[in-house]
Order: structure tokens, then C-alpha cells, then sequence
């Protein structure tokens, strides 16, 4: 084996009263990495970072896609020198887990080079705590509401930290999800310093009552349920709504044309509907672009579903 | 028809971090209200209330019994004169729902009598309306966890009130609920006032994902997940604990003979533990009342499963 190539989806974490705690992988937006062999004793390098604009750190050090690969072959205990090449496929600065994607993909691409071959059940899992730690280098905070669905794929409930506890929902095979992305970003670090340290418990209550009624929707598979439930947060979109232009505008068009339920994706600024047929997602994808048009943001919407499978080798196991 | 007899089963409501939006109907404890024709014009009166020890109200306005049949009858546009005789079988104050059960025992007989037989789906929605008004008497804020699951039978959460949203869950049928009920009692207006207005944001995730958790448990009939869940509530039990004497040896007593999880029925002061089969149960409610006793409080332990009939007609139907 020469080189590895890993894909993981991007993602969307806070669902509406589902704060950091429920997230889901989409599908037709991702990043890849291929790793392949380095220079001895180099340890993990980043060749390059491609499609970002020049946006992202091009020190392994800084880059998570990096840092969750040498966190993965540290958790494996198989150190290897890996040169490390990241293809963005998801929007930066986005809400849609741009740098779980790609610690994710590094993860995976790293420890299946390095290994030679698949991971077992026990090695997924630390990838899945290396990719958390990497997150901190992202977010400031290690959070685990894109990296597992982005490895996992699915929707998943993330039930405790410490020790890390995963609940894997059933996905909807006919929801839709469309994510629009204006022209603009702010990181979440931004987004979480502005939320609270204290809610009023009749709030925590509803949004727990919405929690779980999310999850009961998952279950049976009634999207109208889900649409309901996300659209009812009590908590935090009601603040981050207003750090984003536009955003009751479009809310309200994608609602207008239909939509089950609308919310801000992961800390924003991009936003997402909820529907069960791509006819209905393409209308809804529409109303929400002339919506942010409308207030003078250029935006792009991405109709997806839910991405089963999660993180994959897409490339180089023949080698 | 002269006379009819309904059963409303005891409840566990603020299931661990399902504080408020979650509940389950018992077996095995339950009240009866008998309804009968009385005097034109009088209205719904209350001729008795037996096996309560004298404690509870004896006069219809603040009896939730003769409540919830009045508002009953008016939300169904049939008044009527009405007798009715309430025996409990619930104790009272001890975080059973006793109120719930009387409420929805009183609602159904007096609804089934005056209007001469079996409800219909909008006829028992009116009744559930009409016993979540009632709870306001007994709990000084209209609540459905208790009244709900009475009515409905099984697990129900509550997704919002304005309109209620009541969400069924499948009910695990070898679930064993072990309730102790120690010999005081404190009313749930008192539990509800040393709670706080305001929570830490982390602390409503922690519980958020728990509720989530519990909610995945029922779906899945995961019975050591429910356990686990409810075990973290980051929230409510800690502070109610500390106002029940010996709460924390009976839970430890719990849990060392089994039992998945153990957390406080209601307000309080009974505790409730969750098993898996009729023998751990016994041996866990032993348990519990031996580690009462060793406090100098004498408790008595039931054992019941999920009542999943919920309130029903038990007599009278051929008058």
C-alpha cells in the first residue's frame, strides 16, 4: 500500500433543541485525505491543503486533519511518518463540521495507511476519541456532534462524555435535508461565547421534552414529528438567530415553501430545512437562496440526506 | 346504567432527567371512583373518599376527583348530577401521581355515565385537557407527566403544552419498576419550590441527552440504557435527594442488589429502581426496605411493571 484516501461527510450538529448533543452526517459535501509515506522520522506532515481558498492552516500542528492523525497513531500506539494531503469538500466556517470532516478523514486515512489495512471495532473507537480531543484545536472545547456522525455516519445522540457515549439513531431513508451557506462565516467559538451560562429551567425542560421527541422521531421514522420538535429550541436559536443577517427571512421562505422544520446548522451561519421528497427540497433550496438574495448575501444551497455509512477509504487499498 | 366504576393507575413522572415531560403508569396501584345519578341540579358532589386515612379533601371544589369530573363534563358541553365515591389506592404524597389518579378515575366515570358510554378519540383528549386543569389544584401548575400516562396508560412523554403534545413510547414489557414509599409524605408543591429558576447551560445538555437517552431506551427495549440514563440527572435529583432522609443509603441498598437504576418517584419521597425480571425485583425491594428501616423509617416496597391499559372501566357498564 502506497497511499490511503479517506472521505468523511460533512455534518450537522445542534438540530435545534438538540445542542451539542444530536448530530447527523449529510451526504455530497466531505473532505478527503490521502496519506501516504513519509520521510523517516518526519512524523505526520501536511503536503497541502487544497480547495480551501487558502484558508485553513497549513501547519500540521494547527490543522486538524493533522493533528487527528497524530492523535489516531498515538491512541493506536503505531507511530508512522505520514505525509498528509487534505481536499476540502466542506464549506469552512460554514456550521457544517468543516473541521470534523477533515479530522475525521486525516484519522481514518492516517491509522488505515499505517496499520495496512481496515480497523477493528476497538481501533474505530480511538479514532473516535482522537478525533473529539482534535476538535479542541477547532472549537476550543473537545465536542463530539460532528466527529461521530462524521465517522459513524447516521444520526447519533451523543448521551455522556467522560466516558464517551454514543447512541445511534435510525435515519429516515426519505429526509431531506437542505443546507443553505451564505457568502460569509464566523467561527464557532464566536457563536458558543455568546450563549448563556445559565437557562431558566422551564426552557432546559422544553428543550429536553424537544430532545426527546426528536429522537422518538428518528425512531419512528415520522418526519413531520422531527419538523415539529427541532423547530421548538427555546434556547440557543433564538440567540444565535440574531447573529445571522437574513437568517428569520429565509427561515420563514423555507417554511413558506414548505418545509417540515428550519434551523440554524451547527453554530451558523448557514441554515437548514427539513423535508421528505427532493421535489420539495429543490423549491425549498430555491425560496431560501432568492431569501438571502433578498437581503443582499449571495448564498448556496446543498440538497443532501443523511449519510449511512459515515467515514470510508475511497481510494489507493490496492496500492 | 346506574352507576360506573373507573381505575386510573399510579405514576412515575420526572423520570431522572425526564424531570416534568416524562411518565409511566404503574401496576398494581391505582384509584377507583364510582359515579352515580345524583339529585337534579346538584351538580358533581362528593359522597366519600375511602382508604385515605382522612386525609384528603371531602368537599367536590377541592377534591381533584370531583374537579377534573366537572371540568370534564363542561369541556364535553354534558352537564350532569353526579355522586361520586373515591377510593384510593394510591397513596397520597408520596410522589405516585395520587392526585393524577384520581383526577383521571373521577374524569372517565363521571364522562362514561353522563354520556352513557364509551369516549371517542376527541371525548378522550377533552377528559386529558380537562385533568391537566385539574392538577392545578393539587400542584398549583397545571402538569400533564402524571395525568397523561394515568389516562393513556404506558410511557408517555410530553413534547409541549399550547397546545399539549403527548407522545406515546413503546413500554418494555419486562421492565419491573420496584417503588418504596417511606412513611412520610411532603406535598409536591414544596419539591417544586427548592428547585431553581436557573440551571447551568451545561447541566440542561447533560440532561437533554439523557432525556434523549431514556426516550432511545424505550424504543430500543434497552433496559440497562434506561437505567443508566436515568441515573443522570444532572439537574433535579441531586437537589431533591437531599430533602429526603435516607434517600441516598436506600439507592445505594438499590443498586447493590441489582438494579439497573433507582431515582426518586415524582416529588417524592418514595424512590423508585428499574430491573429486568420478577426476582431481581423482590430481592430489590427488600432491599430498599431494609435500608430504610436502618434509618429508623419504615417503608413498604411495591413491585409493578408498565400498567399499558392505562384508566378504564371496571364496573357498572350493565348497570
Amino acid at each position: 500500500m502506497s497511499d490511503v484516501t479517506a472521505y468523511a461527510p460533512a455534518t450537522l450538529a445542534n438540530l435545534g433543541p438538540g445542542y451539542d448533543v444530536l448530530g447527523l452526517a449529510l451526504t455530497g459535501l466531505g473532505d478527503r485525505v490521502v496519506a501516504a509515506h513519509g520521510e523517516p522520522g518526519a512524523g505526520v506532515t501536511l503536503d497541502g491543503v487544497l480547495n480551501d481558498a487558502g484558508r485553513l492552516p497549513r501547519t500540521a500542528g494547527a490543522n486538524t486533519a493533522a493533528v487527528a492523525a497524530t492523535l489516531a497513531l498515538q491512541a493506536l500506539e503505531h507511530p508512522a511518518d505520514l505525509r498528509l494531503t487534505l481536499h476540502k469538500g466542506t464549506p469552512h466556517g460554514a456550521g457544517l463540521g468543516s473541521s470534523a470532516a477533515s479530522a475525521v478523514a486525516g484519522a481514518l486515512a492516517a491509522a488505515t495507511l499505517a496499520l495496512g489495512g481496515h480497523l477493528n471495532d476497538a481501533g474505530h473507537r480511538r479514532l473516535l476519541d482522537a478525533c473529539v480531543e482534535a476538535e479542541r484545536v477547532a472549537a476550543g472545547v473537545p465536542h463530539a456532534d460532528n466527529v461521530a456522525p462524521a465517522l459513524l455516519g447516521g444520526v447519533v445522540l451523543i448521551r455522556r462524555y467522560n466516558p464517551l457515549e454514543i447512541l445511534p439513531l435510525p435515519a429516515p431513508p426519505d429526509l431531506r435535508v437542505v443546507v443553505a451557506t451564505p457568502g460569509f462565516s464566523f467561527s464557532s467559538r464566536e457563536a458558543r461565547e455568546v450563549l448563556p451560562e445559565q437557562v431558566r429551567l422551564s426552557n432546559a425542560t422544553s428543550n429536553s421534552a424537544n430532545l426527546g421527541a426528536l429522537v422518538a422521531g428518528f425512531f419512528r421514522g415520522d418526519l413531520e414529528l422531527i419538523g415539529r420538535a427541532l423547530m421548538d429550541d427555546a434556547i440557543v436559536e433564538p440567540i444565535r438567530a440574531a447573529m445571522i443577517p437574513g437568517y428569520r427571512r429565509v427561515k420563514r421562505a423555507a417554511l413558506d415553501a414548505g418545509a417540515l422544520g428550519v434551523s440554524i446548522a451547527g453554530a451558523g451561519p448557514s441554515c437548514f430545512a427539513l423535508t421528505g421528497s427532493d421535489r420539495d427540497a429543490t423549491r425549498i433550496a430555491l425560496a431560501m437562496e432568492t431569501a438571502w438574495a433578498a437581503e443582499g448575501v449571495t448564498a448556496r444551497a446543498h440538497v443532501g440526506a443523511i449519510d449511512t455509512q459515515g467515514a470510508r477509504l475511497v481510494g489507493g487499498l490496492a496500492g
